[in-house]
This record gives C-alpha cells, structure tokens and sequence, in this order.
C-alpha cells in the first residue's frame, strides 16, 4: 500500500512508520521534516501534497495541538486552538483527500484520552479529541466506494511521558507498539467508523 | 433557583421551561424572543445578558445549528458551520458566565444523538456533539467554586419528527418529557462532568 504519514516525525507518527513501514510504501510529511513539507493548516499545501502523491491507498494522521489552561481562565480563542490546530486540520486531510483517495482506502485520525480521562486544564484538547471522534463515526458511513475512516486514541505515550511530566497523574503510560498496532487494525484491516481505544 | 434557559423557544429549550418552570425562576433568552435576546455567536451580548442578570444558579443551553451534507461534498467551511454555530457559542457561554454562577451552581448545555448514531450528512453536526461531550467532561474537573457542568444529549425529539421527516430512519423519537427530566437531573441533582443520554 501507499501510505501518506501527516506527522511522520512526532511520536505518534513514529509507531506509524515502524508498524508498517517494513511492508508499505511510506510518504512520510511534515512541516519541516520528511518526503514532502506542508503547512496543514493551509489548505492549499494540502491539495499540493494531494497533488503530488496523486492517488493513494492509506492516508494518516498524527498531528495536531492545542490550549491547555483551566475553563475559568480560558478565553474564545483559547477554546478554539485545540479545533483549529488539531480538528480542522485532519478533517482537512479527509475532506481534500477523498478524490485522492483509491478504492477501498482508508483515513486513520488521531484523537486522544483527554475526552475519556480528563486531566486538569484539559477541557480544550478533549472538546477537540471528541469532535475527531465523532467525525469518524459519522463520516463512515457517508464515505464513497468502500474508504474507511477511523481514529486512533492513544493514551499517554511512555516515550512522551518526560514531556509531560507532572500534567498526567496516575495515567498508565502505552508503548509505542501497542499505538502502532491501532494503526495496523485500521489500515491493514477492514474497520470503519471506529475509534481504537489504546489505554 | 435563578435559571437562565438560552434557546427557551426551541424544542429541547420548551422541555426545559416545561420541567422545571413552575418551581423556579427562568429568565428565557432567544434570539427574538423571551425575557432577553441576545446573538449567541456575539460574545458581547452574551456578556450584556449575563451583566443584566447578576448571579444565577443554572446556566441552560439549549441552542446550535449546523451543516448536513456528505463528506465527498463537504468543504472545510461547511464542516466548520458546526463548530462555529453549536460549539462555540455553547462554551462561550460557559466560559463567559462562570464569574457569574453561583457556587455550586451549574451549566448544562445540549449535544445530540449524532455521534453515538449517526445519519447520513451528519459528520460535521457529530464532531460538534463530541466536541460539546468532550468539552463538559474535562471542564468539570476544572471548574471553581463547586459550580457543575453536563450535557443533555437527546435522540430525535418525538415533537421534531415532522421537520427531520426521512433523515433519521429508524431512530426512535424521545419524549419532551424525558428530555425535560435529564435538564432536572442535571440541574436539581449533584452530577458533574456528566452526558446523559436520552435515547
């Protein structure tokens, strides 16, 4: 298969491309990294990226960011940077992506734990993880000529976990191959509409 | 109790002021109509209304809209319309009114059965819903002064089965009455961090 990898060099992207990138054909994307640079907050990089893979049978997403900071303190905006950094950005990938998109294929998302075990300062991030969940399952359903779609909602990752130290209390930290296996189950199996839980 | 209803002419906004009208005090808010109008999407006249009422002791809402169209047709801008409809101004008037609830008081705002049971064209109104579902269960952790925050997340109202006439083939039709029964919960009980279902 030809794999697009959006994230390729963070470390949800890594489980990606060392889970399947011994049987696949990998474009690994980033911003300043990988086989092809995009802005993925630009659409126009996008339908550039799109363009220049032309058609392709798996496409991945890892990216995203967002506003961490407690609901008392929050402003608009703040709210808004977990949708437009992370939830517009993926949607973006599947929305552009469809026609590029060969029979069959499949989109795989990443949302996240924040909308199912909540840490404090969290509300934007969750808010952003639920709509990518409840994208996926509704979009399933509407796609064309059998291209699935589903989300990976990885825990907190144990190389990630120094990052973040002190943010996550009493989370259990995933490995990396269990992330990459959610990955495998959505693009290597037949699933749709599903959010793969690894906690 | 001192409740404010955002949305009170509405279907799920009447099942409100029916349940919970005759034992406490409603200030209804509608865009035309009610005690107070405001433009949701305007976040000074959401502080205007807040400024008008002082304190409350629940903060309802009930309002939000969006954009029904398959994914293969979907731009990004339509995908948006219900984030920037639905979601925005429901956190707005969360993060908004907090200065203004009471302690222990509470927020519930209304997602909807889209991301658990999806229809056709409805991915950009089930992100919305899980971003709404996200966004309370993480806030609640956050929120100061014992002031609490659900959502209300009702199938097809039996009363709006009419104007949905074909989208929603099979789903079963709620009650008002049961709907009107889950804004109680929310508000005269103890929960927080909470979607109830109403299926």
């Amino acid at each position: 298969m030809k794999i697009i990898v959006v994230g390729a060099n963070g470390a949800v992207g890594q489980t990606v491309i060392d889970a399947l990138g011994d049987r696949h054909e990998i474009i690994a994307v980033g911003r300043t990294s990988g086989d092809i640079q995009i802005d993925i907050e630009d659409q126009e990089s996008v339908r550039s990226m799109y363009n220049q893979v032309e058609k392709v049978d798996a496409v991945v997403s890892t990216v995203g960011h967002g506003h961490f900071g407690g609901v008392a303190e929050m402003s608009s905006d703040q709210f808004m940077k977990g949708i437009t950094h992370k939830v517009l950005p993926q949607v973006n990938l599947v929305l552009i992506g469809i026609d590029h998109m060969n029979d069959g294929g499949s989109f795989t998302l990443t949302s996240g734990v924040l909308n199912r075990d909540p840490i404090r300062g969290g509300a934007s991030a969750a808010a952003a993880n639920g709509a990518l969940d409840g994208f996926v399952l509704a979009a399933a359903i509407d796609m064309p000529r059998g291209i699935r779609i589903n989300a990976v909602s990885p825990g907190l990752l144990q190389v990630s976990v120094d990052r973040y130290d002190g943010f996550f209390p009493g989370h259990e930290p995933v490995s990396s191959e269990r992330v990459g296996l959610a990955f495998c189950k959505s693009i290597e199996g037949a699933i749709t509409g599903q959010v793969i839980v690894i906690d």
